[in-house]
Formats: structure tokens, sequence, C-alpha cells
């Protein structure tokens, strides 16, 4: 049984490529390239993450459209990263407009060419910015849609969505993922910058975890 | 209002953005590049009608991915498109997996970014090759999938999913739709082959019209 895992590189999607693997599918590692700020150091570490799970294929998808379509603070460097502002319960500019509608598209074009049954992704409903491409509901919706238009009955499986940052980090280390092989943070390539949304929640999940994170030297 | 319209360059998305331009959206105009055989041909036809349409804002997506995830006719010169096989009801091999979901999808992403109310894409239901992303039932739900996913209250417009070709050449008449910047052929940049499943689909739609297709010399 074949899987195709969207992974990033970034903590959540790598937990989420493991528990495939303790499903036992082969997994198809799919990575997307957007000229996002990190994609460097994201790209190097999703290579790591292949190598550890041991993976049958991996593809890397070149999704410079989506830099090109802008209206993101991740690719757009005139937008600035909001900081310290994990309270504020707008929608940020981090918000990358429906990414994860078209990586799971593109997935179901991949999981349709390669034979697999299940797709995995990362997304995090609860403990997250509010995305919402990351809820249970356009999940749901999403598959509903990829089988009519492919005609085939794929699985989309969300381990994470209903999970806290901590109950993330403590399946990372149950599961022995490898978490100096992955990286969260949206602003920097070498070091996390430790405030942006994403390295706060993450720096949230480790110390309710009790745990070091490996990447903060 | 604005509406993004899907326009590949050949007849039915020409005609479906006519109709949008008919109910006076203005029209961002969508366009993938994908390595398929008539790419030159289609940018082309797909120019000369944003042209045609005065359009407000014209995008050209590179979508090669679509030929690197492969699995179909259109990219894969080693595999041969059909001729003369309209009566076979099996899907053709030139179905590109789950084109018009990842389409739709980098298209609401547009949407999103320049506050379009509204998608038009022309999928044909019934006087197709049978593609399951052609469906009503398809488009549905990608639309439930695509607003949960955005926050959105997006519109999709398939004004000729219901249409037979001939009814398509009709309301191209109506509507002074250009139909010499418009191309059809699976195959050939210069001169369509005529027996590929889409040169047959226009060839019985303009002789059922009983009108002459112009760019047939």
């Amino acid at each position: 049984m074949k899987a195709v895992c969207i992974m990033s590189g970034g903590m959540d999607s790598a937990v989420c490529a493991f528990i495939a693997k303790s499903m036992y599918y082969d997994i198809i590692a799919l990575h997307f390239d957007y000229c996002q700020r990190t994609m460097d150091r994201e790209r190097q570490c999703f290579n790591q993450l292949c190598d550890d799970l041991n993976v049958v294929q991996k593809i890397i998808i070149n999704a410079d459209f989506i830099a090109q379509i802008g209206g993101n603070s991740l690719t757009d460097l005139s937008l600035t990263i909001r900081e310290n502002a994990l309270d504020n319960n707008e929608i940020p500019n981090s918000y990358v407009p429906y990414r994860n509608g078209i990586f799971l598209s593109i997935a179901a074009a991949v999981a349709q060419r390669y034979n697999a049954q299940a797709l995995f992704i990362g997304v995090v409903q609860e403990d997250s910015s509010g995305y919402p491409d990351c809820s249970e509901d356009f999940i749901h919706k999403i598959q509903a849609a990829m089988n009519a238009g492919t005609g085939e009955n794929f699985t989309i499986h969300t381990p994470l969505v209903h999970l806290a940052k901590a109950e993330i980090v403590q399946k990372a280390l149950e599961l022995g993922v490898p978490l100096d092989h992955t990286y969260s943070c949206y602003q920097n390539n070498d070091k996390p910058c430790g405030v942006c949304d994403s390295c706060l929640l993450r720096a949230k999940g480790f110390a309710l975890a009790k745990t070091q994170d490996p990447i903060i030297k």
C-alpha cells in the first residue's frame, strides 16, 4: 500500500509521515518549492527525512507560481512577518492563498499516477495560526472533490488535526522522529527567529512537552 | 465584479470566457503551460483571446510539474494519442490526472488574491471524452472545498457543462467569439490532426451546427 505524504521539512509533516510509516505504508514523499523565504533549509530537511523514512519515491515540485500569485509574507519580501503575535486572532499574512488546496490537488494527481491509496497531510486545526485550509471540514470536502474528479477512492489522513503542539512533540519522541532534521521558522534559513508564529508554536510545544528542541542551540 | 476565467486557448474555454464577458465580469484570464504537445499554439490563441476580450489581467502559470507527474499522452510523447476512437467508452490516455482539480485550485488562489467573486471553467460533461474532472458533481464538490479552504464564497460557473458541441459552436457564433483564435487539437501545433478525440468532437460540433470551422483550411 502506498501513501503520498506531503512533507514541507517542518515538524508537523515529518511526524505525519512517520505515522504513515508506522502504519506500514510505502511512502511517496512530495515536497513543494515555492520561493518561500526558508526554501533551502526546508528542502534540505525534506531530503534528510526522506533518507530517515526510506521512502520509495521522492518528488519535488516547482511551485514558483505560488510566489507569482503572491499576497503572502512567506514569498513576498516586501511584507513583514508578524512577531510575538500569536494571541492575535486575525488570519496573518503568512497565510498563503489556498496552499493546502493546491498541494492536495497535486498530491491527488501523484496518487492517481502511482496507484497510491492514501494521502497524508500534517494540518493542525487548533494549535495554529487559524488558516482556513487547515480545518478538518476543508479536508473532508477536498477528499470528496478529489474522489469525484479522479474517479478514485482516496483517503486523506490528517493524524495531527486535533493535536496540540505538545502532543505532536510527544508523538515525535515516541516514533523516533529525528527532530534535528525538521525546521519550522518562517523567516530565516540559518537559525530560527524565535518570534514568528511558527517558531512560537513550536517553542510552546517543546516547553509543554518538557523537552529541548534540538534545533535550538 | 471580477471573474477568473481558465482559458486553454481551446474553443470551449473561449466561449466560456465570452459568456463571462457577456455577464459584465472583468476578466482575469488564467492559462497553464504544462509541456503539452500543443503548448505553443494554445498559448498563442490564449494571448489573442485576451486581446479580443480586453481582459483586465492575464496570468500564465508554469505548470511543468504536470508533465513531471506524467501518465498522460498529452505530455508523454512515448504514449500514443488514440485516433478515430470517440466511440470507445474507456477513459483515454489523454486524461491528465486531476488536471481540472489542479487548475481550479490555483484559480481559487488567484481569485482570493485579487478579490474575484467568480471562476469560469469550460468543462463539458456529455459531449466529451468522459474525463471525471469535467462532471458537474465534481464542480459542486470542489466549489465546496475551495470555499472551506479559503474562507471565501466563490461561485464556479460552468455554462457549457450540459451543452453539446454543436450548441457550443452556436453559442460562439451568437457571441462573436473569434473561432480562428481557438485551437483544439491534441497532437499538432501547426494543423489539426483531424483524428484525435478533440478534433473529432470539434468537427462534429461544426458539422451539426452547419458551419465551417475557420481553422480548417
